[in-house]
């Protein structure tokens, strides 16, 4: 480790330190003291409004000299009407249940020793995601709200605005008489910091990467700390031989264009050979016609129209999250078919059957091991504000500690409070 | 990676292929034919009960051979009655509820959409544990109750006696038409075969190290696949001013002497200076009549009688798990010192305040992260059989997933399995 580096380590440790202070003190805040806290980063932020948006411009100036797509300088940038969707989500969280004190299990055993498990805070938690300024102010609410210290690592594209983010919700909480470094941001330190993080064990509780699977995959393998995988998602529809068609063409199209770009849209359409020939002329052409380049297998080929552009599907595609109007599509051999390719090529996040047959429903449903089944339904549901979790700090694609949409309850963890009355053991 | 090791990394990725495979088949598996497998499990090593202690006599001649200490040797040791003991724990889960299935939260969106979280296995476990049999048996029991397949690496000194038990597990398993590989050993491997089992990212759900600190930090280090800490405790009892002393009496010494070699024997008392000249004389001289060894700090060095040994606590005593008849003791200011100690020193195990006092120990309750608060109570009952959980895998000290004592529902995950008609999202 070269000094500048040992520097950084220590900076980053520092942080840590400070925010592990932070959360002890709030994690006893009352509701009321968080849900205040929360209306005034909301009221803090609509009136720093200009400084944050004038730095907005500043990256985007940068990004756009520094060559940044223009995908990305659209997630980057903010607006006035931005900014109050991004206010207005932060004082619905306040609207939201605390999830802290909740008593999740209890009994009072034959000694008469009172047992009751309850939700605590997480302690430490490091966010670690790409260039969208509304992100940081998701994760600093979402932690808040759950008693949890935060420190924030975005893209660095956009650094500015996030410094002057941070500035203002920080000055918000500390108003409010909450610890200010429940809020952090390591921006400062480059890459180095993010490693230093990942490193932090014993004071950092839990890492969240939020963003493409090569940043997944580096914090997963190189983290020490816990960590939770979310969004990459190689999701599928499977359309059964006993589907309503006209149905499972609305739920492919859905699942694939209306908003391609985000992880619970399907990048693959697998259809059971007994309803290939009438089913997927149809949905090709629909795909195609909505811009969809398609990777297709021989079967699938065979069937697609002559106005219908593809090329041929390789083992890449079938593996590939596409976030873009790209899709492939193959024939499968039924049901067993559908659920060998998707065992085999799956991250995990959601899959989607249509079919009117119950048992194949269940089947289905059964023996794929994704987060999210979906039976008759979009795969783009896979959401925590649409399954009602009220906000959502991401979707977690591994079994440990939490699956699927994240909400405040899974930045918690628990303890045990045993009320006793000089009880020994025998 | 020598040719030898690289030929372990790809046999152990083989047998955790294997355990995918059969995890899949038992992820399926109903309540009864679980339960007729634990049953069969029972029968089998109760019947080649002469193979298993034949095979255990030479793992204990080895050991005497190789200088095994007589406390390991001691955990080592099978006879008859003990056997029976362990064959009486798998009856025991067998009749209890199965996790699987459990319905853990539901709902129907306004759109119509029915959304159920259902509990479902992690799928292939890791154990990787001490040279203790009973372990190899509670291990692979726990895991086919959840409906997961388990993949065992016993300490070496035990080698051919788990041999002997897996086998049986495995052939009585087989009888009742779930796969044989439901259970496998990696103890052939060595421990590169551990660090195969650590790297296998993919094939391996979840890693469970248990054993002393210096296994579980590797584990924690160099794992890739998700791992949940076990039973380090470095376990506290304070006694406060408010305290009923007879009983605190009690309870320290419940505490420390009843079992010292486990996890949640206390290692360090904490005594209010405002009672300290009345209780620590008493408590030092029990202590030290019960053989235990003392390290004090100055103020509880004056206390301690003429007839009671003792040498300086230095920061290192105020850190080690014991394990053994000897404990650290000082005196602290109140409530206030007692849980600063604890905060510095503690693993996150249990702590234990005797107080008649309801503000205070609300406080220490609310203050304290730890896996379990005891409230008037001996640090001895926290245990998955003690706390009714009816089995237990080990005690988690980390925040993810599980927290204290860890029965069959911490070996699950969850699925969210949506039920529509035709819902696509606008």
């Amino acid at each position: 480790m070269t000094e500048a580096d040992a520097a950084v380590t220590e900076s980053v440790q520092a942080t840590a330190r400070r925010a592990r202070a932070a959360s002890r003190e709030l994690g006893l805040a009352s509701r009321a003291q968080k849900d205040q806290a929360l209306a005034a980063m909301a009221d803090t932020l609509l009136e720093g409004a200009d400084v944050v948006l004038a730095q907005n411009r500043v990256d985007l100036e940068l990004g756009k000299e520094n060559g940044l797509a223009e995908s990305l300088r659209d997630r980057l940038t903010l607006t006035p009407e931005r900014i109050v969707g991004i206010v207005e989500a932060l004082r619905e969280l306040a609207g939201l249940a605390d999830p802290i004190g909740e008593v999740l299990r209890g009994s009072t055993l034959p000694n008469g020793l009172r047992l009751r498990q309850v939700r605590v805070p997480m302690g430490v938690i490091g966010m670690v995601y790409e260039a969208r300024p509304n992100v940081t102010v998701d994760a600093a609410g979402l932690s808040l709200k759950s008693g949890n210290a935060v420190i924030l690592r975005g893209g660095q594209a956009a650094a500015r605005t996030n410094a002057a983010i941070v500035e203002l919700l920080r000055q918000a909480v500390a108003g409010t008489g909450l610890p200010a470094d429940s809020i952090q941001t390591i921006d400062q330190y480059g890459r180095e910091g993010v490693r230093a993080l990942m490193r932090a064990r014993g004071l950092v509780d839990l890492l969240v990467p939020r963003g493409g699977a090569g940043l997944i995959q580096t914090v997963v393998r190189e983290a020490q700390v816990p960590v939770i995988e979310t969004g990459v998602g190689n999701c599928h529809v499977y359309v059964d031989g006993a589907a309503d068609q006209d149905q499972a063409l609305e739920i492919v199209l859905n699942s694939k264009i209306q908003r391609p770009s985000v992880c619970n849209a399907a990048e693959t359409l697998l259809v059971d050979q007994a309803i290939a020939a009438a089913f997927l002329p149809r949905a090709l052409g629909a795909l195609a016609k909505a811009g969809v380049k398609l990777h297709l297998d021989a079967e699938a080929a065979a069937l697609a129209g002559p106005g219908v552009a593809w090329d041929t599907a390789t083992s890449t595609d079938w593996s590939t999250e596409y976030l873009d109007l790209e899709m492939a599509a193959g024939v499968v051999d039924g049901l067993d078919g559908a659920i060998e390719h998707i065992q085999r090529y799956s991250s995990g996040h959601t899959e989607a059957i249509c079919t009117k047959d119950l048992g194949r429903a269940q089947t289905f449903a059964d023996r794929l091991d994704s987060a999210v089944i979906m039976i008759n339904a979009s795969t783009r549901f896979t959401d925590g504000g649409q399954f009602g979790l009220g906000a959502e700090i991401g979707i977690s694609t591994q079994k440990l500690h939490a699956r699927g949409p994240m909400g405040l309850a899974e930045l918690t963890s628990s303890k045990w409070i045993c009320l006793g009355q000089g009880q020994t053991r025998n």
